[in-house]
C-alpha cells in the first residue's frame, strides 16, 4: 500500500508529485499523459518566472523536476473509479489494475466541452477537432469556423488564422476573453466575428462541409462553408471516477476547503478538477503543492 | 480612484499584479518591497519550472514580468491603514498618502516572529539577527546558535555552518523540517542540535554574548558562548493594518475563501497574510493569480 497515490500529470499532479517526494512520502503517480492541458495551449505568457514559455518546454521542466525523485509512476494509465477500502482508497484503472493508498490527491484536471450536435462525434478526426495546437496545421489554406468566445475560442482563433484561407468565430455571447486578446483579434484580415450567433449544425457525411449558425437576435439562419470546426466552449472535470466516493458541484467539480481536502478524509483534489475558480498553469501548481502538503499532514498526523 | 490597489510585491502580490495587467485594470501597486519573503530564502528547489535558481533570481524575474506593463508602482512605501470610502477602499501610507481603490488585494506577506525575550530588540543587529541569508557571512568564524526547530531554522543552520566555527541548534521541539532538510544537517561536523531546549535569556549588553537554554526534559540550564542568534521559529502576518476592516483569526491571518474573497465586497487577499495554509513561493503565486482574477470579475461584474 502506498502512502499517497496521485492521479493526473498536469501542473497540479506533477507539483504535487515533487511536493510529495520532497516530503519523502512513498507515492504512486498515475496518469494518462505528462501536461495535460498545457499540451493543448499555445505559449505560456502568465507563468510566473518565463514571460514566455512553450507549454510543452514547460511542462518538460516540470517533468524533470519530478524524475529527480524515486517515486513510482504509471503513465497512459486511465483511472476508472476510485472507492474506499481499510484504511484507505483503492485507484482501479481501465484495464483493471489495483492499487492502494492511505490518501489520494486528484488532479485529474478537465476535457474539452462537447457542442452535443448530432454528427459531432461521429466527424471528430474529420474536420471536427477540440485542440488548434495540435490540428491547426491540418487546415493550411482551407475556410474553417472556430466556436467559442471566451480565451481559448480567441487563442484558437489567432492560431488559425495565420494558416486558415479564412477564420469564422461563432459566439453564442459577446467575447469574454482578456481584452489583451480581443485586441490582437483585430490585426486578422482573414476572421470575421459573428457574436450572439448560435452553432445549430455540422454539415457533412463523412467530413465537414459546413455549419449552420443562427443570429440569435434575429432569428435567422445562414450556412458557413467550412471544412474545419475548432470547438471551444469549455471544459468539463474528469470527475466520473469519484462520482460515488465524493458529492460533485453541478458542474461536475469536486468541492475542496482552502487545504484541498474534501469530504473524505485521506481524500484531497487540486487543480482543474476541483471548484478552485480560474484554470491557470500558476493556480494548479500552487494547487497542486497545497494538497500534497496537506495530504502529508494528514498521513503524518501532523497539526494543520 | 484607481480600479485595483495591490499592497505587496511578494511572489502573491507581483503575481496578482501581472494578472491585473493582462486584464487591463488600472492598476497601483504599493509595497515596502520587491520579493518579499524570499529574499531571505535559501537557493529555491522547488519552485516548479526550475529545478534550482536563488530567490532573488526568480524575484528579479517576476519583477520583469510586472515590469511588462504600464501600471503604477510605489515601491518601499509602508501601509499603515485600509478603509473603507464611498464606492471603495482607502489605503492610507505610514508619510499620510492616500491612494483609493475601487477593489485592494492584500498580499502583504508575513515577518519574522520574534522570541521576546529581554533584550531581544536591543541587540537586534548587534547578534540577533532574523536572515541568515542576509546576516550569516557576518558571523564568519564565529559560534553561533540557530534557534527553531522548522525549515526555516534548519535552513538557516544548512547555511551558517557553512562559515561559522560551531552552530548550536536549539529548538524546544523535535525537529519539524522536511527530512529531505534534516538529513542534509548530518552531515555537518560543526553543528550540535539540542531538541526540547528552551531559549530563556539572550546575554550580552552592547552585543550578544552568549544565551542561556534549559533542558524541557530535566529543567536544566546552561549557556552557550555564541557571538550570534538566528531566530527562526515562524512568522506573524502583516495585517495590522486591516485589523478595523476585517476579522482576523487569532494567528492575525485574513480570512479567505478559494476564491481569495473576504467578508469585505472588494477586499481580497491573497498568500501568506492570508490563512491559506503553507508558506511556498508556488502557492502564494497561485493565490496571487487567483485574487486578480477574482477582483476582475467583481470589478467589471462578470459571473463567478
Amino acid at each position: 500500500m502506498y502512502e499517497l497515490i496521485i492521479i493526473g500529470g498536469g501542473p497540479a499532479g506533477m507539483t504535487a508529485a515533487v511536493y510529495a517526494a520532497r516530503k519523502q512520502l512513498n507515492t504512486l503517480l498515475i496518469t494518462t499523459d505528462i501536461g495535460g492541458q498545457v499540451n493543448w495551449t499555445n505559449g505560456v505568457e502568465n507563468y510566473m518566472g518565463y514571460q514566455f514559455i512553450e507549454g510543452d518546454e514547460l511542462m518538460a521542466k516540470f517533468q524533470q523536476q519530478v524524475e529527480q525523485f524515486p517515486l513510482d509512476r504509471k503513465v497512459n494509465v486511465n483511472v476508472s473509479q476510485v472507492r474506499k477500502i481499510d484504511g484507505g482508497l483503492e485507484v482501479i484503472t481501465a484495464t483493471g489494475e489495483q492499487y492502494q493508498g492511505k490518501a489520494v490527491i486528484l488532479a485529474s484536471g478537465k476535457r474539452p466541452r462537447r457542442l452535443n450536435l448530432a454528427n459531432e462525434m461521429a466527424l471528430t478526426g474529420h474536420g471536427v477537432t477540440y485542440c488548434s495546437i495540435c490540428d491547426g496545421p491540418d487546415f493550411t489554406g482551407q475556410r474553417v469556423a472556430v466556436i467559442g468566445g471566451g480565451n481559448s475560442a480567441i487563442e484558437a482563433a489567432l492560431d488559425v488564422v495565420k494558416v486558415a484561407e479564412h477564420v469564422d468565430m461563432v459566439s453564442v455571447t459577446p467575447l469574454t476573453g482578456d481584452p489583451i486578446l480581443i485586441q490582437k483579434l483585430s490585426d486578422a484580415a482573414n476572421l470575421k466575428i459573428y457574436t450572439e450567433w448560435q452553432t445549430d449544425k455540422i454539415l457533412g457525411q463523412d467530413s465537414v462541409e459546413g455549419i449552420e449558425i443562427k443570429d440569435l437576435k434575429t432569428g435567422n439562419s445562414q450556412q458557413l462553408d467550412v471544412t474545419g470546426v475548432f470547438i471551444e466552449i469549455g471544459l468539463v472535470p474528469n470527475s466520473d471516477m469519484v462520482k460515488d466516493l465524493v458529492k460533485l458541484s453541478p458542474a461536475g467539480e469536486v468541492q475542496i476547503n482552502s487545504a484541498c481536502e474534501t469530504e473524505v478524509p485521506g481524500f484531497f483534489a487540486a487543480g482543474d478538477v476541483s471548484n478552485v475558480p480560474e484554470k491557470q498553469i500558476v493556480i494548479a501548481a500552487g494547487e497542486g503543492a497545497k494538497a500534497a502538503l496537506t495530504a502529508h499532514r494528514y498521513l503524518r498526523r501532523l497539526p494543520k
